[in-house]
């Protein structure tokens, strides 16, 4: 298990990051030390840069993982007496559904097929059918099956028709064009542990100034209150409560590596190289991807399960780990899938690899695929 | 900056880690692997047998700071018609009323002086006084002054009144002893990057398993629901949303440290010749400690700021971290203090040597103590 390489992380973060982020890690900072708290403040300049933000827009890091971000958005945004609707195409919809029972915020579900990406016209219905709608909780690439929802048209029309729009950008940001120029976008939540290759452990929130200045006192959470973060961390630079340093150290790192490659436009170029040198070799293996081309987002791939009555996701997934590659299981309700990432430091030479490793395995288990 | 050696933090977190903790965080892992999952499960063991928790008690870890950990205890475990009883001696059982009044859980606060740890007796008349104390949220180590509360005595009177007391036992766990088997204590709260000398990014609660299986759909947040992490973690051995890998195992690092070193009594040990080193030393260049030598905890010492018109603790901070320390402002509200940690990798040696840098920055900055 320590002999050998470590197997690369074909997952949709934690993903495989470059030595570089994680020797990042090897110093120890100071919270309340201002050559932390400068790495702080750059991260927080430069993702909002990322997405085009103005001068109108903050990021706010937070603490945990990025449902923790999520749900944070969501308390402290939305007004109590506000109604969202959730597009609803996969699990991480389904869980802003989830978030918003609990904080007992009013909610409008339009439930879509795993595989159908919400469009302008049923929101468009929706808002008709539902005038109590008063804000848009948006996944903008729903990772359960890898399927990309159109953002641009999304915000156009929620800017039309006076919707707030959130979006969950988790497993996009970085790697997909968003541009918060264009308007209609008031709050945007990633994480440090997805395509922009930092280690996980903290989410941010890039948001209007002037919808969150307007949230104070709202969030029914302390620690989710990404109000109360923002005003302690404007006036003291600091992270309100223990910030997870080499976590915020690494993303630095991560960010110049970035910036290094070129940007969202050579992250998202590398990406789509990654998913077609996956998908044309696992096609040629005999596997079918689960969502239409058209659809398809380069961050991860769903396949069909082998027909063959041996097949086993446990075992496939171990014999595969051993061959140096970690794939993920499905994520979908009805059909059994597995999936395939391909974001992280990796390139498409990992991907022709990996797709040898899972060759091979099919070959050492005897699996049939079709 | 990056020449020379780092600076030590005396900080109470982010601390100065070993070398070997961080290099634990070289390597990435996969949230769905069984490796990763098996450190997992390695740890929350540890952290039960530490406090010595028989199989009545349960670890369940929680991504963010420590926090995020005592929100979700008390948003999961006390029932929204609890009242909870807080002794107040500090920033961080203030903090605890904060959170109770956001999650609108009733409260009563005992307020103490900052150098003033609880009584049983005080509590006792709460009690009788509050009969619809259902709870008792206690800080063990106030940490705003180092204080100590007495925590043995505390937990047999509140077994004694059938109280369910929470314990923040954020900066003692690991270096005081606590022992669950006494009886009294039905959640207990800490985190990765205090006297276990991890790095900060995930907290967690032990708690009884009575209470907390009487504590599933409780949570108004989907994030803190310390039952759903536990349900979940159960039935997958996954955590339920993405873990800060790196910090896990960098605390799986620290833990082995932990247990090489001789457990919580060779810790605490190791903590108590720092402190002694630092208070010997800083009396000698005549400064004061606030609190009483009984009542002093190991774990972060309160000075008395110099009575030199010209004393300015930002002047002072940077000064020290040019030396190679960094110190940590006071969190007093009544007088003008700082602070000095005694706890993470560091031993008596590096405390003589940070008196020593603070006695030559006092003679650079020209600064009179008394
Ligand atoms: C679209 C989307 N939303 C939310 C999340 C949740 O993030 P986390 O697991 O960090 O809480 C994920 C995780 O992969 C995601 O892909
Ligand atoms: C007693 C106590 N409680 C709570 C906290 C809060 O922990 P965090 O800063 O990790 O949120 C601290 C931090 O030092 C503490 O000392």
């Amino acid at each position: 298990m320590i002999l050998g390489n470590d197997p690369i992380l074909l997952t949709p973060g934690p993903l495989t990051t470059s030595p570089a982020t994680r020797e990042a890690m090897l110093r120890d900072w100071g919270s309340w030390d201002a050559a932390f708290n400068r790495i702080t403040q750059s991260l927080c300049t430069d993702l909002v840069g990322i997405v085009h933000g103005d001068d109108h827009y903050v990021c706010v890091p937070l603490q945990g993982s990025g449902t923790f971000a999520v749900e944070a958005a969501l308390g402290t945004l939305v007004p109590r007496d506000g109604c969202v609707l959730v597009p609803n195409n996969g699990a991480y919809c389904a869980r802003i559904v989830r978030i918003l029972q609990r904080l007992r915020i009013d909610c409008v579900e339009l439930p879509l097929r795993e595989d159908e990406p919400v469009t302008a016209g049923a929101l468009e219905q929706a808002f008709v059918r539902e005038p109590r709608i008063t804000h848009v909780a948006q996944v903008h690439l729903e990772t359960s099956a890898g399927l990309l929802n159109p953002l641009d048209e999304i915000a156009a029309l929620c800017k039309r028709h006076g919707k707030s729009l959130i979006v969950d950008a988790m497993s996009s940001f970085g790697a997909l064009p968003i541009d918060l120029r264009a308007g209609g976008i008031d709050a945007l939540v990633s994480a440090s542990g997805k395509c922009l290759e930092g280690v996980p452990g903290m989410g941010f929130v890039i948001v209007k100034r002037s919808v969150l200045d307007a949230s104070a006192g709202r969030s029914p959470s302390l620690a989710l209150d990404l109000y109360d973060q923002y005003a302690y961390m404007k006036k003291t630079t600091q992270w309100r409560f223990t910030p997870p340093t080499h976590v915020v150290a690494a993303l630095r790192c991560a960010l110049d590596r970035f910036a290094a490659e070129g940007g969202q436009r050579a992250r998202g170029a590398r990406y789509a190289r990654n998913c077609a040198a996956l998908i044309d070799g696992m096609q040629a293996l005999g596997f079918r991807t689960f969502l239409r081309a058209d659809v398809q987002a380069p961050v991860i791939v769903t396949f069909h399960a082998p027909s063959d009555p041996k097949w086993n996701f446990a075992d496939f997934f171990a014999a595969v780990r051993d061959a140096g590659y970690v794939l993920y299981p499905g994520k979908l309700t009805q059909v059994e899938t597995f999936r395939v990432g391909c974001i992280g430091a990796i390139d498409a030479n990992e991907m022709h690899n990996a797709v040898a490793a899972i060759g091979r395995t099919l070959e050492r288990l005897n699996l049939r695929v079709q």
